[in-house]
């Protein structure tokens, strides 16, 4: 059984300022627990039902994972899902630090202020998906450990670097890496053969990339409409499949 | 004010079984409003705060479209969003024919079993964006003119053909056109050179193209992931972004 002070701990996570402090944050679900048992994230402490323990042991006594039952009642009390499944843990955030030395062969996702935990999360497993190792985003984003995020990322959060830095920090005049941005005015994506390496900036979904950011853009780009007419823009997170899926191509 | 009648009316077209018989679906917002008046669907009727009306009243003339005024509670009263916002119209449903003329020069979609209203939603808006004149839905889809479908089209329902159809009764043995399909085991589509026309069927969330489809599709394609050992897949919105902008890539 749950004590008072247990649940007191764990519901202090679902809010951000407890989860700065601690360090810490949720996972939930079997989906979300294969993935962080096959990545190396610290686990401070799992929540399970009976029948998930049963068949998790190995892992968790391979793992040292200090593990609790817990009844369906109990998880819906901890759980911040709708319809919460058989596990919650508690594990360690991380810091990385940004680190360029791949910028000349690589591409980086740079997210200038993605507000939607939907859309973060989801740039985040399309970043894993098309092998880009590092996003890095702005202070003005939405917080990476916010639960929706790391749902929404399907256990990516755990295979790809994640930092935080402001975008003029990263850039001088002698970096002579490309940094893209979408921009209506930009050159077709189709057709832009440096493409390959460097930082791609992807912008806010209401005001596009920042003021600030904007003389930062060496390279303007778009994905063209089929038809010029076109009164509608592309949501950030599809506009990054369009974009992480050309940079993909060229290396394929 | 909204008669009691009115409010019976409007919130009955909530449930599907009752836009299904009426034929009707609901519409919300200014930017839909925008979509609405810019496309030749029937409008039945409009109820609109004030200051909307004000604005409007030229267009909702031009198109002799009755309009009501309520306030901002009643709004609440007949909304389905959790933030009401200026305007709610009711216009006619459309049952379009499947048109394949074109099939040996365009890309058609087919939806096999869609069931979230936000990837359909999607999948219209990216359709649009990338020139795609016609989307086929499965009957098991979930229903077009779902509110949630509706507003995550962003007005592109307005601007493409949306019908329904068993996809065998669309392909004989002499068709010849190609109908691809994404496969685990399929050809990486960057090096797919056909991919120019046909049929491209995107499967259900869960489970994919579903068994009775699976013997019609002609070319099996899948978007290469990064690495060869990466367990998860992308998502139906996600893939149709990918494979889309590879078919515009090849026309423009």
């Amino acid at each position: 059984m749950l004590s008072k002070n247990q649940l007191k701990n764990i519901t202090s996570l679902h809010t951000k300022k407890n989860r700065d402090e601690e360090q810490l944050f949720l996972i939930e679900g079997e989906k979300m627990m294969e993935e962080l048992f096959r990545s190396d994230f610290r686990t401070e402490m799992v929540f399970a039902q009976e029948d998930w323990i049963e068949k998790n042991e190995a892992q968790l006594g391979r793992k040292k994972i200090p593990c609790q039952p817990v009844t369906e009642a109990e998880l819906k009390k901890i759980s911040l899902l709708s319809a919460p499944n058989k596990v919650l843990a508690i594990a360690g955030q991380r810091r990385g630090e940004v680190d360029l030395a791949k910028v000349g062969s690589e591409l980086y996702l740079y997210l200038d202020a993605i507000r939607d935990p939907g859309n973060m999360g989801t740039i985040i497993r399309l970043a894993h998906w098309f092998g880009v190792s590092q996003v890095i985003c702005s202070p003005d984003c939405v917080e990476l450990y916010n639960p929706k995020v790391v749902q929404s990322t399907m256990g990516s959060i755990f295979s790809i670097r994640v930092c935080e830095a402001v975008l003029s920090d990263l850039i001088s005049d002698k970096t002579g890496f490309p940094v893209f941005g979408a921009l209506l005015d930009g050159e077709n994506i189709y057709g832009k053969d440096n493409f390959t390496s460097g930082i791609l900036v992807i912008g806010n979904e209401s005001n596009g990339i920042s003021e600030k950011n904007l003389p930062l853009i060496s390279d303007r780009v778009k994905i063209p409409p089929a038809a010029e007419n076109h009164a509608e823009s592309l949501n950030a997170a599809m506009a990054t499949a369009v974009f992480l899926s050309e940079y993909l191509r060229r290396k394929k």
